[in-house]
Order: C-alpha cells, then structure tokens, then sequence
C-alpha cells in the first residue's frame, strides 16, 4: 500500500512497476492529461496483495471479480474486496445513495442474485427482505463474480422535475425589447485587402466593429481566434461573422466564421444545476424563443443527497469526481435536448447557469469544503464569465457561461434567480420566499432590503431517511387522504404508476390527515388503536400501513413509521423557526407579509392547507400563497436574454445579507417550539385549530 | 497510399489497420493530444508498400532503415527512400539548409560513410567532393542502412550572434523609475473570515486590492485561480500574493499563491525572434537587471534562411511545424539562460517577444502564407496579450506574453522595437535606419513621420546562394585585406577558428578590396590577370581563390566566384535603391539625414567605409553612422521594463507608413542604377571616388 501522487491523501493498491510510483483507482481510469500525462506511455500498473506484487492484468490470480447488472447485462471488472455501491458507479448506473454510503439512509438496496458479498448487519432490511438476497449496496464488499439485480424501487426513474411552464415561458420571452447575449454574433463585410489597404486582417476586422459603433479600445482576441482568422476571412470574401463574448469591463472576439457557414440558429442554454434534478433549457437567440427541455437527476446523487455528502465526498474523492458527475449530466440532457430538435450543440454559444453555491463550485471544480465549516466560507460568490471549454461543457468551446452569483455558502444563485424571477425585491410590500428542495432557503425582503438565511430541513422532504420516502419520481405517492372513519387510504401516484413509496407532499399530507383523524397526537406520537388493521410495528416502533404488500420487488408492506413522523416534524420545525427568526430580526412578524411565494421542485406539489396544518407554512390569508414553480430555471433564462437581468442578479446578490442560524441563539428555541403539530403557540394557527375542532366533531 | 486524415493534403504510406485511416508521418510521430487523441491508445500501424499492406514494425521485411549520424552516432530508423533532410530533421540534427530544400543553395552537404543513397545531380558538388562521398541532403533519398559523416562546416556552429552590449544593458536598466510588469504581483493580507464576516475568499481577495487603490470594477479572474484560491489563501494564514496581469483595458488575476511560497525573485523574458538567430534576455523584474542570457539558431533553418522559404514550408507541412520549431528553439535557450543562474522557469511571468511579422506570425501558430502573395496582408499586426501556457513557452503558464506590434508584412515587430530603442521617432531631425538581418527593412522619419519598407536584398549578406558564403559563425572569414601588389589575402575570422567560408562583412571586405585593386571592374565583372595564382575557374566562371585547399574537411579551396560578386552586387542595388526611393516619397535626400542608425545581427561586423565604398551604404558624413547592436532585443527588453515603452511601441507602429517597393515603379529604375560600383551616378559617391583615385595611383 501506498499514496498516490496525484492524490496524496488517498491510500492505494496499485504501483506502475515503470515508474514505481502508486496511483490510485481514478488516476488509473483516468485520461485526463493534467493528471495521466505523467505516466504515458501506458506502462505496466500493478496490483499488490498482501502476498506481494502482482499484475492487475494476471486473469490466472484471479484478484479482479465480475459484476454483471440487471436488466441490462450491464458489466464491470472490479478487484476484489470492492464496494458493490462503488462497483455501480464504475459501471455507470444510478442507484440512490442518500447518505452517501455510511448506510443510514437504506436507499441503495440492490439484490444479489449469485455470487458472494461480505455485507453489514442492517437493521434497515427486514429479515424477509435479506432472505430474497437484499442488500446495501454502500455495505457489501465484492468476494466473487456477481450477478445483482437493480430492484425497481432503486431504478432511475424519470424525476417530475419542475419548469417554468408554458404560460411562465410565454410572459417572460416578451420580457426583453432586445435581447443581449453573452456572446454577440455580429455580420461583418470587411474591406477587400488592396496595395493602397494593407492593414492586417484583424485590423479589418476591428475596423469594420468600430464603423458599426463597437468600442473597439476594450476589445482584445485570442490566440484561437487569430489562427483562424486567416482562412475564416478569406472563405467568403471577407464577409465573416464575429463572435464577441461581452465580459464585465471589456470584451473579446472569441469567433470569427465565414458569414456561408454561418447559416444556422445561434442557440442559448439555461441551466438549473439543482442538487437533485438538473433542467436544462434550449433558447433560440434570436426570439428568445425556449425550443426545447430535458431534464434528470444530477449524477453526483450517488455521492449523497445533501449538499454537505457532495462536500464531503470532494473532500475524500477530490472535487474532479464531483464535477465529472455533473458536467456529465449537463452534457447528457444538453445532447438530448438538442437531438429532439436535430440542433447541433456548437450552436450554443450562451450559457446560464443557476445552482446553490455548493453545486455550483463542484461544478466548476471548485473547492467547496470550507463551506461546510464555520464560518462556512464560499471561494467564489461572483463569478467572472467564462467559456464552456473550460468547463468542459458540450457547446461552442467559446461560449459564454454566466453563472448566477450566489451571496453565501448556503444560498446561492438558484436563490438570486428566484428573486429575479419573481420581481419581489422590487416591490415596497413584503415578500416572505421560500425554496424548498433539497434545502430550504428562505428570503425575506422587498426594494429596501433583502434578507436571507437557509434553514437546514434535513433530507426527509425529499424522501431521505423515511423508511418508504423518495422523490416525486414514477410511483411516489404524491396526494393522500384517509377515509374519515376507516382511515383507508385513497392515493395517487406520480404518472399513476404502482405505488413504490411516498413523496414529501404526500407525507405532509399523511401527516396531516393522520393529525386530524387523530390517529397521531399534536406531539407526534401513536394514539392509533394497535389492534386497527393498518396498525404495525417495525423495529418496535408503531407504523401506519399505507399499502399491504404492493411493493413491485419486496412485496413488502409500504408503511409510516414513529421515526418518519419525527424526521418529518424536525424538518418542518426547521422551516417554521427560520421563518420566525428572519420575521424577528427586522422586527416583524407573519401579519406584516403581503405575500408569500413558494417555488422550487418540492413546491410545486404541496397543499398549502394541509402544509399549515402540520405548521410547516404560517396561518396567514390562502391567498397570499403563490407557487412560482421552478424559478431557479426562470431567474437563469431570463439572464441568458439580457445583460440587464444579468447585471440585476449581481445587484440582487450583493443587496442580500445572510443570516447564520447556527449562531443564532433564538434559533434553537423557535425550533423547539415548533416540534409539535402545528407548534406549542396554538395561537399562531388559530384558523387550523378551528377547522381541526370542526373535523374532530366530524368523526365523533 | 492514401491522404492523411489530419492533413489532407499529404499522401502517406502509413495506414492504421485498427482505425483504417492514413496517417502521415509526422501524426505518427507527434503526441500532441489535439491530432494523436483520436487513434490512442496506440494500435497497429501498417506501411504500405506496393506488395501490399504490411506492418510498420516488421523488421524482417526490412522496409525501415537506419541512418547513424556522425559524429555523435544519432540514430534514426526511417522507410526506404525518405530524404536525407527529413532524416536529419527527424534526428534533431541541425544541417544548413538555406533553400529549403529546393537543391539551389548546396549548404545542406553531408558525406556518405556507408550505404547507399539516390542522389539528384547538382553542379554545387565539385567532382572531388563527389569523390570523397559527398551529397546534398536535400537531393538524396535513403536506399539502405547508412553512416553519414557531418562535415565541419555543416555542423551547427555556435552563431556570433549580437547582444545588446553590457554598457547598453546599464543605460536602458536606468531608464525606468518604476517598473511596470506584464504581470504584477501583489502581496495582500486578507481580512481573517469569521461569522461577522463572511464573504467568500475571492471578495475577500478582492477587498483587499480595492483597499490599496486597484480599479477592480476592471478586474477579473479566470476558473485556474479559483480552483487553487480556497488552498491558497489558506496556506499561509490568508496572507498571499496575487499576481495581475494587465490588459489593454482591463486586468486579470491569474495567479494567488500562499506568501509563504513566494521567497523567489520574479522574472521576465526579452525574445529576439530572428529569422536566423534567436536571443532571449532573462530580466530580473525587481530591479530590471539581466542575470543571463542565450542565444543560437532558430530551429526553423531547417526550413530555410529566409521568410519566405518559412511560408512556403508552413504552407506544406501546416504552420504547427514551424511553431514547434520556434517554441522548442527558444524553450531551449529558456532553460539554457535559467539553469546558469539557477532559476526556475516557473519564476518567469512576464514576456517580451520582437521578431518580424511572419516570425511572430510562426510562432504563434498563426497562418503567414497571404503576406507572400500581394497584397501581403498579415492576419495580425497588433497582438493581444497572451498567456505564456497558450503558446507553449516554458515559464509560468500564465506569465503574460507581450509581441511587439509590427506595422506590416515585412516591417515587423523587431523594427518597432529598433525605433522603440533608438528613440529617433523623438527626434526633430531626421534619421535614415536600417536593420541589415536575413532581411533588410528601412526606416525614414523624425517626430512628425516614419516611413517604413523592406528591400528583398536576398539572402547574401547571410551566405545564401554564395559559394562559400556563411553566416557569422565560428570560422568565417569577417574581415580581409587584399595586399597592394600580390593580393595576397590577410583576413580574420570569427572565434579566430581555422577559415570556413566568408560572411556577409568579409564579403564586403572582399568585394570592396577588389574594387580598389581593380581586380574586377565597376560592373562587378574581372579583369584579373587569368594567370594570377589567385585566378582561378569554377563552373566555367572566373573566381578568386581567398584560401587553398583549406577547408577541413573537403581540401576545397575557399574561393569567391563572379556569380557570387554577381549575387552580393543584386543585394547591396535593393538596399541602396531602398533608401533612395524611400528618400525621394517624402522629397528628401541623403545631405538631409542627420543620422544614418545601423542595427541587426550582420550590421555589427560591418566596415561602414568597405560598405560605402561598394554602394551599400551611401556616401555621407561618416561621423552620422551609428552601430546600435541588436535594436530588435533592446526595445523588447524595454517594453518588459514598462507599461510606457509597451505603449509606445504601438504608438510606433501605428504611426508607421508602409511603403511597398514592389508595386513602385521608381524602384526598378533605382535598382538598376545601384547595380554598378559603387554606383552609376558617380556624383552620389564624391568621396569615395576620390579615395578610388588615389588608390589607383598608388597602385599604378
């Protein structure tokens, strides 16, 4: 064993016997040239056992094992003793991973159907469910050639990622009299080289922006631009087209293309880099008109859901893996949406990107461990324009990328585009935002101030840590009520596809239903009748059966558990406090907000009632509510139309403070006061408690 | 054979069996990821002969051969009938080869020790040469397994090439009270983050600028930076030193390093970027002084001595080669000037290159071929700041690259730098400049104008197409005497090594001495007495015998022949008419040129008295000559001292008109008239008449 010398934290097994140096796993696969040049030509990499050194390549030690996935006869050579969830990543395919492999959240639940793994004990299998084979992925070592099959309920399903909506598309592509890419392309018809005209053929060009009134003193070039210059001008007669990248203070001729070639849509991008999902817009340029979509969920998910498990599997695994995850889901949906509109992606020469700080950072590469660690420090909150090559995103290698800048380490651009979107930060009255998704970012402001702080809601609204939680994907159970004397319940699903667990909506609305036919208590617990036929326990905890048996795979009960209700309770707890908190600090309370906004992709399927009945939203006027759906996308394509939206997501970012609740003393009392249902201060729903007497009249 | 898939235009041999395409031989050779990526990881590569297909590495069908250079005993295997050049090339071999290959300038001579080779027949090889096994590289093609001897005046010799002289160095290290680098670094303390303060490292970077009066509203950063700025700044307790480079209208960050890692000086780089020799200056740019310096040939000799050879070359073999040619020669020298005062080349973050307008077009990779075809348009005239890493110099890959701008296709850069360092541009007098290099650009102007153009003088003065003529190197005959009576030749030459050949101020020499001596006519023509033991037939030619039988390796006599007298007279007529013509634009003549400024490598050997006398140089006042040594590195050497001479360097090119004596009808007329002794107008030579009376009357 040694380290290896890319990565000297990384203990490894392998040795180039060449060079005698160690290289870890990655350092193996990978051709990044940064890191492999070192080592090519490819020479020898060997394995060493504890008996000694031996060829990784020496089939007849039989030290590397065979994993083969099904469906899809999907296969992968791994050595042995590897993590079956590490072997699934090398294989490409998606299994969730919640917690990031310390095998709390019981999501990567794979069946091993022949073939040895070393797995440990769990309590988050049932015994009938190991008997069929089940195991954790993140807790099985690899011992022999496999055959595992991907359950459905661990499958990649198609995510009901959230969007701006056709109306919201409509109303904001008539929002720009004209519209300001990033990269500008711009006809010119140089002059015709004569002896009397010898200026060179970049002078041309220059001389050619100027007549059309470009400030050519704050434009430069680039060593690409001026190797091709030669040839591009001369292909069609000195009639070119540039491409001029508009930066902060200056701008660069990033592009210049025979004007003949230059015949097809200059296309735009909007990016909404969610922890979770990743949506991904096509703009024409030309009308601002959105041509197509793709959406899916962000790769990175099988390093964890939150953004704190991406940290911390930067920190262990190194920043490139995380930004290899993402660039690649980008790229993936950027080549889907392109293909339905037979669109090529060189095309694209403008790029928005808006994402929470974290993801933004893994994205770029970028450290984000100190994010994690008070004082929870970003390295970039602005980022400088900058092109897709560098990133390595499919699109011009010129393109412009704006990414939306993001005012702290735990709220970040996706937050600016929703203020953007929604405009509040320009009205006098106030506006309490909130963005539910994997976190929960709350604003609170109007066009004097902004003030904003994240609150940290835990996993659970996403599925995370509830024994049948997952995301809105196909089968979640989304909307559920309870017959009022049976407490049978009626549910439906995402794309009415058989139930395979229960969405965040659908628990809130669980909750709620189970709160008014008091089959809970306003603390939480069971006050259920143990002999009800949907009363069960699971690891000697009372649960509420929501279906006998339906799961495709298990078959086994899907079940609401003492410990799901209280994850439950903690998160909406969390939301509540930071919304009093941030009311407190400017010395208001719930009365003085006019309105109240909603989005993010948990958002959109919420029941406002039903959430203030738990007491995860305030007991304020219904009609103050307003879902916005996914504003992260809007706020990024409205900034791909215009420089003046761009530079208002700057000005947006930089009036925001940031409120830290992890030093906020009062934070922890609201939080507690809010761990009841809907808290302890009945008065503060005043217009719940009625409708609950109402209803508890009902069924008496 | 097929096309190459990289290059189209070449015909290859060599087809990748794996892959079934043809690769050409310099794809199979290079690893540059852009071109080789495709057919990586390596895979069979066949040749094809017309048998039919088979394996480039099936030694026993022996289609390979190899090639022992000696001395030195290089090794190359190359396929049957590849020429000599190429093989030499192949092996990094330097041999003259001043045509380019074309079989016209016979400097290309090596001696075949063993084997066989197919030779073109060339009348440059006596029948003695041919005897002792000598060929033109250019001309022969390999048929076996060969040794070839690499007589001595083929070998690369060291090139006395010009500096800027130390009494120069001090003078110009003065000239500066502050010096403003390409790339400034800047100590910082950020503030220390905590929960009051929480912005992220870059604003705090930024902050930290701002406080000591940087603009950053004009400041950017780039995604290097701040994927290295969470550790940097971290490093040293948030103390670092940022390093800007400074843009025409905006700056960059492009560099932040721990403070503690910064204890070592910072360099900066001058280039003299000569189409024969190449000089790089190794500035510390704390204090302007220069610790050492380098210089040798520009490794693209191998593609000819002058420009235009280079074009045709790029032209043929895509302008990468000449590029790689370029970046190797002066990454060489780098290392070669850094390791004698043992610095790092990471330490270099600032740079400086003059050259003229298609060497800086090679070297950048940037097409040249439409500045050889009217109307000579370069592609670039005035570069944007580059970064060192873009272009491929050793140095700090993000050390800013400064090209001097060049006005026009054959006035370049290092004029720009010349005018920049004589600083007669000032002047309210006129001065009349020349820069007599491989080409020979003139410069006319004071305060108010400055005319510019370029005679092709024809590559004599370097050697080219003369019968012994070479460059400056060691063992070049530099200066001679012819004795009053015998003409006995008294002469020295260069290191004082064993006679050669004769340069471009011997043959001045030379030339001048057989004027006086009436051993030829005004018309260059001899009237040597044929049996003078001096008198000798070359090619049916009457020649003058400078040395017997001297020449190390061939026994040849050193003798100076009327096609090259024929050759140098074409030379001196351009530059004479040059001047002339350039005088006339503007109304002028010589009596009102307050000083005539010499420069370039050639001019420092020159006996301006000798030049007068032939007609090279006009006949005025000798007092208002000036030797300025090497112009093209003193004002690249001034522009890394400061923001003011980069400035002004392009205040220089931009006042520059271009003249083009191609397209002048008056230039033939002059030319032709300069095709005499001194001259046809004898009037324009007063002085020089009267020193030729008295000669003559010595003599007689």
């Amino acid at each position: 064993m040694g380290n290896c010398i890319n990565h000297p934290d990384r203990e490894t097994n392998y040795i180039c016997m060449k060079h005698n140096i160690f290289l870890c796993e990655e350092c193996l696969e990978c051709r990044d040239p940064d890191i492999y040049c070192k080592f090519r030509p490819s020479c020898p990499i060997y394995f060493i056992t504890k008996k000694g050194f031996e060829s990784s390549e020496n089939e007849t030690e039989k030290k590397e094992y065979t994993v083969i996935f099904e469906p899809g006869k999907k296969k992968v050579t791994v050595s042995a003793g590897t993590n079956l969830l590490k072997a699934s990543q090398k294989a490409d395919i998606y299994v969730n991973a919640s917690c990031n492999g310390k095998g709390s959240c019981g999501k990567c639940r794979l069946i091993i159907q022949s073939g040895k793994v070393d797995s440990k004990k769990t309590s988050l299998l049932s015994d009938k469910e190991k008997e069929k084979g089940y195991v954790l992925a993140c807790q099985s070592k690899i011992l022999e050639d496999i055959i595992v099959k991907i359950p459905e309920e661990t499958i990649e399903k198609k995510l009901k990622a959230a969007g701006m909506g056709e109306q919201a598309t409509k109303k904001l592509s008539g929002l720009v009299e004209k519209i300001e890419p990033i990269v500008e392309k711009i006809p010119l018809q140089l002059d015709l080289p004569t002896l009397e005209d010898t200026v060179s053929d970049l002078d041309r060009l220059t001389r050619a922006l100027k007549k059309l009134g470009y400030d050519i003193s704050k434009m430069s070039t680039n060593i690409r631009v001026m190797r091709q210059l030669t040839a591009s001008v001369r292909n069609d007669h000195f009639k070119v087209v540039a491409s001029v990248l508009w930066k902060k203070c200056s701008s660069e001729i990033v592009d210049v293309s025979p004007a003949a070639h230059d015949e097809k849509k200059s296309l735009g991008m909007a990016v909404d880099l969610g922890t979770t999902s990743i949506v991904v817009y096509i703009v024409n340029m030309a009308d601002g008109a959105v041509l197509s979509a793709a959406s899916g969920h962000n790769r990175q998910a099988a390093c964890g859901d939150d953004v704190i498990n991406r940290i911390i599997c930067s920190e262990k695994d190194g920043v490139g893996k995380l930004k290899k995850m993402a660039v690649s889901t980008i790229n993936n949906l950027t080549k889907r949406a392109l293909d339905s509109i037979e669109e090529d992606h060189k095309q694209v020469e403008n790029i928005v990107i808006s994402g929470n700080t974290i993801m933004t950072h893994l994205l770029l590469g970028i450290e984000a461990k100190y994010i994690r660690r008070e004082p929870y420090i970003p390295t970039v909150s602005q980022f400088p324009i900058m092109k897709a090559g560098e990133i390595g995103l499919k699109a011009a290698p010129y393109a412009g990328v704006f990414v939306m800048p993001g005012p702290a380490g735990y709220v970040g651009g996706d937050i600016v585009s929703g203020v953007l979107y929604t405009g509040f930060h320009q009205l006098e009255e106030f506006t309490l935002f909130i963005d539910i998704g994997t976190n929960g970012e709350i604003v609170l402001g109007n066009n004097e101030f902004l003030m904003t702080a994240a609150c940290s809601a835990g996993p659970a609204f996403e599925g995370g840590g509830i024994r049948w939680g997952m995301r809105a994907e196909d089968g979640a159970i989304e909307k559920i009520i309870l017959a009022p004397d049976s407490f049978e319940p009626a549910y439906s699903t995402v794309e009415n596809k058989p139930a395979r667990g229960i969405c965040g909506s659908g628990m809130i609305d669980l909750l709620s239903e189970m709160l008014l036919k008091q089959l809970i208590g306003q603390d939480g617990k069971f006050i259920m009748e143990p002999d009800h036929p949907r009363f069960t326990r699971f690891n000697d905890e009372p649960a509420f059966i929501i279906e006998f048996g339906k799961n495709i795979d298990s078959e086994e009960d899907i079940i609401f558990t003492q410990s799901d209700i209280k994850s439950l309770i903690l998160s909406k707890a969390a939301v509540y406090a930071g919304f009093s908190i941030l009311l407190e600090q400017v010395g208001m309370d719930f009365s003085s907000v006019h309105q109240m906004i909603i989005t993010g992709g948990f958002g959109q399927y919420l029941d406002v009632e039903k959430a203030i009945t738990i007491g995860l939203l305030p007991d304020i006027e219904r009609e103050k509510f307003k879902y916005m759906g996914n504003s992260s996308i809007a706020g990024a394509y409205m900034a791909l139309l215009s420089n003046t939206f761009r530079s208002r997501a700057v000005a947006i970012s930089n009036t925001m403070t940031y409120l830290d609740f992890s030093s906020n003393n009062g934070f922890m009392e609201e939080f507690t006061k809010a761990q009841f249902l809907p808290h302890t201060d009945a008065n503060l729903f005043p217009n719940i408690h009625k409708t609950k007497t109402r209803k508890e009249s009902v069924s008496c």
